[in-house]
């Protein structure tokens, strides 16, 4: 087992059978202790994150399996704090593929002369670079395909995918009368046919929540959705 | 004659038949001295900029109309530095509708890990909100159509026009041996029908051009075009 990348939440080993170990990590993205999903820097560390993140996911991805959306998921191994996931290859560099229901964040700082702060969105889909140096800029389906990162016909598919996940995401959350506001998913090329699949992982570390018009931080959120 | 709007580098008035007059002004958009297209701000004024600017508008539009694409313009008094124009609608508060042949600029700003700076653009088009507040953001064509400022439909009409304007610029431009690098243009609903036309001016100020492999400064390019 090798270690091929260090990341900012989790680490990334290869296996000998050519899938790939994920070990979640206690830190999390946000600015001065302040959790942020949107943030690009490590802003604070909490005991049992890791393991909580991946209990969600864990949950998450057994859901999507379960209704045939394709994953990079194989199993998970709680006590470990790691997940075994096919290989996948990345969209350019790495994309970011969000999904609102309400307008805050980068979007409210973006379009705010057009929405209201905490507006309703119908599941809307937007794509941003991973790329720390720029500050993640958004991106066009026009630009994607005319970079060569993804086309037309991939944007269709990530589009559909992005909103049927979120679906699902936000339904299970619902149940327990958590509100989700926004989700940001990875994607990646997996299997020889090289389809498109969901990767990385779908924690609270990757979304907005709210329970009675409070924010809910991604531990407890883990707690609300696994107790 | 009733003024109506202070411009950064335009006035606009209301004239008694319902059709505006723009009179153009010698300042440019730039920082500390420097001209630069995409900023919000007065950079510089030159004596002879708003004539020299309109001198071109003029021609433009002139071939614009002749080729049966819809604008705003009426007619122009170069020694008054006015132009007449139909009465228009913006979309939304106003966008900007840029076309790239060359990877500058913003572009690169924003997409410098996929693309060489000066790296050629197939008339790549994209959209950014006026708004000085938020950093004129670039906005997709999803959320232009969820925020209510531009149907699926009317981008289309958007971009193809974009791309035909653009061409025909360009086209000019190289019979005098320049290069356009980058154009933005300004629409908006027109006439009783609401037909999506060409607004605001086409000048040096609103494009990137390159001569030799030196950029042309707006008043430069003005008299190389019109000489």
């Amino acid at each position: 087992m090798k270690l091929v990348y260090k990341g900012k939440t989790k680490d990334v080993f290869l296996l000998e059978d050519g899938n790939y170990l994920l070990k979640f990590k206690d830190d999390m993205t946000g600015e001065n202790g302040v959790f942020d999903p949107g943030s690009n820097s490590v802003g604070l560390t909490m005991e049992g994150a890791g393991r909580a993140g991946l209990r969600l996911t864990k949950m998450f991805f057994e859901i999507l399996n379960k209704k045939g959306i394709p994953t990079h998921y194989v199993d998970a191994d709680i006590d470990a704090a790691t997940m075994t996931v096919k290989p996948a290859v990345l969209f350019g560099k790495g994309l970011e593929v969000i999904c609102r229901y309400r307008a805050v964040g980068s979007f409210l700082r973006r379009y705010g002369m057009y929405a209201e702060e905490g507006q309703a969105l119908d599941a809307f889909v937007e794509v941003t670079l991973k790329d720390d140096d720029r500050q993640d800029p958004p991106i066009t389906e026009d630009a994607l395909d005319m970079l060569g990162i993804l086309s037309h016909d991939e944007y269709k598919v990530l589009k559909e995918l992005t909103k049927k996940i979120g679906a699902i995401v936000k339904e299970e959350l619902g149940k327990r009368g958590i509100e989700l506001y926004d989700i940001k998913f990875e994607f990646g090329r997996v299997g020889e046919d090289r389809h498109i699949a969901l990767i990385d992982e779908i924690s609270g570390g990757n979304m907005r929540a709210f329970k009675d018009g409070k924010h809910v931080e991604p531990l407890e959120l883990e707690k609300l959705m696994l107790e």
